[in-house]
């Protein structure tokens, strides 16, 4: 409607997850509904912005050069390390506590047609880290799509010759869910996955 | 997962729309894959505060004394006013192209049980402007629930005695909607607004 209202919008659409509406809503809420949450999320932001960094082993948010996860001797001491795309899928399989070993986040995934190389991953220091932790375990949550795939098949090789045993998540039916209302695609998976009984 | 990291996704987690996931992406993305787009949209944040207020006669977003609708001397000559709860809807209205006069935006609507009465709403130039601008018909377009109604029925007083026509957006079936998939709610209220034939 203005100029600066239109820049804060186009701001917010960048988000992910956010579309026109969602942005101009938030735009609204923020210049004319609630005119102090501006300045407060700014400030955050900027704060924020100030203090969070990547962890320098693993990728995760951390404030110090390395995360609370990474530095619980704990952790380390199940000698696995389970490799995720996002911080994001860290966080939902930290909140499932059906893991307590180590992260690394690759923030992305291969993909070739997107440019997305080796190159452009969090890889440089993954082979010294699997040696010098020890990891036995090499834990690949990864999606279960094509560019998940190949990023398995790449980081599988980049392991090889060590003495890791490389696994990867299962897929299939998520918890809960019917045969009736799942996809081609997880009814695939699910097939390709079955197990003796 | 830090503190910094936590305040900005409670922050986010405010905006309108937005759930505990939704907020974790964002905060991720600004912090660790687009660092730079955080400073961006605090930058954007602070000047669009700066600059964008809300117009003196309708409640519209502005960047003058008076927004461009109200400005606008072709949309006087309608005579019709076209009362709204949000911004939002009025822009939504806007893009339909359906109607070319003024607006009044409440900025919310009569609710009783959250504490919200006619002094929460933009009401103060409300009945002073319906007799300077001339207003002969005035549409009320809110929400088809019970504030809506009762914030319908307290606007119809406000103007009863004078010159001008009242009307409500019709409810009923939406645009490309089969009864097969209407709400009860909304099969009611289009029964209700049946219409010879």
């Amino acid at each position: 409607m203005t100029p600066a209202f239109e820049a804060l919008q186009k701001e917010l659409k960048r988000l992910p997850g956010v579309g026109f509406r969602s942005a101009e809503r938030m735009a609204i809420h923020l210049l004319l509904e609630k005119p102090e949450a501006a300045k407060q999320l700014s400030d955050t932001l900027l704060s924020a912005r100030e203090r969070v960094r990547s962890c320098a082993s693993c990728g995760n948010v951390c404030e110090e050069e390395r995360c609370s996860i990474c530095e619980d001797v704990q952790r380390g001491e199940s000698f696995s390390l389970c490799v995720v795309e996002h911080v994001s899928d860290l966080m939902a399989i930290e909140k499932s506590g059906a893991y307590r070993g180590r992260y690394h986040v690759l923030h992305g995934k291969l993909s070739p047609i997107n440019g997305v190389g080796p190159e452009n991953l969090n890889l440089s220091g993954f082979e010294s880290r699997v040696k010098e932790e020890g990891v036995k375990e090499l834990i690949l949550a990864l999606p279960n799509d094509v560019e998940g795939e190949a990023t398995c098949h790449y980081l599988t090789e980049l392991v090889e010759g060590g003495d890791v045993e490389v696994s990867r998540i299962g897929f299939g039916l998520p918890s809960g869910a019917s045969v009736l209302y799942a996809d081609s695609g997880t009814l695939k998976s699910a097939l390709d996955a079955r197990q003796r009984y």
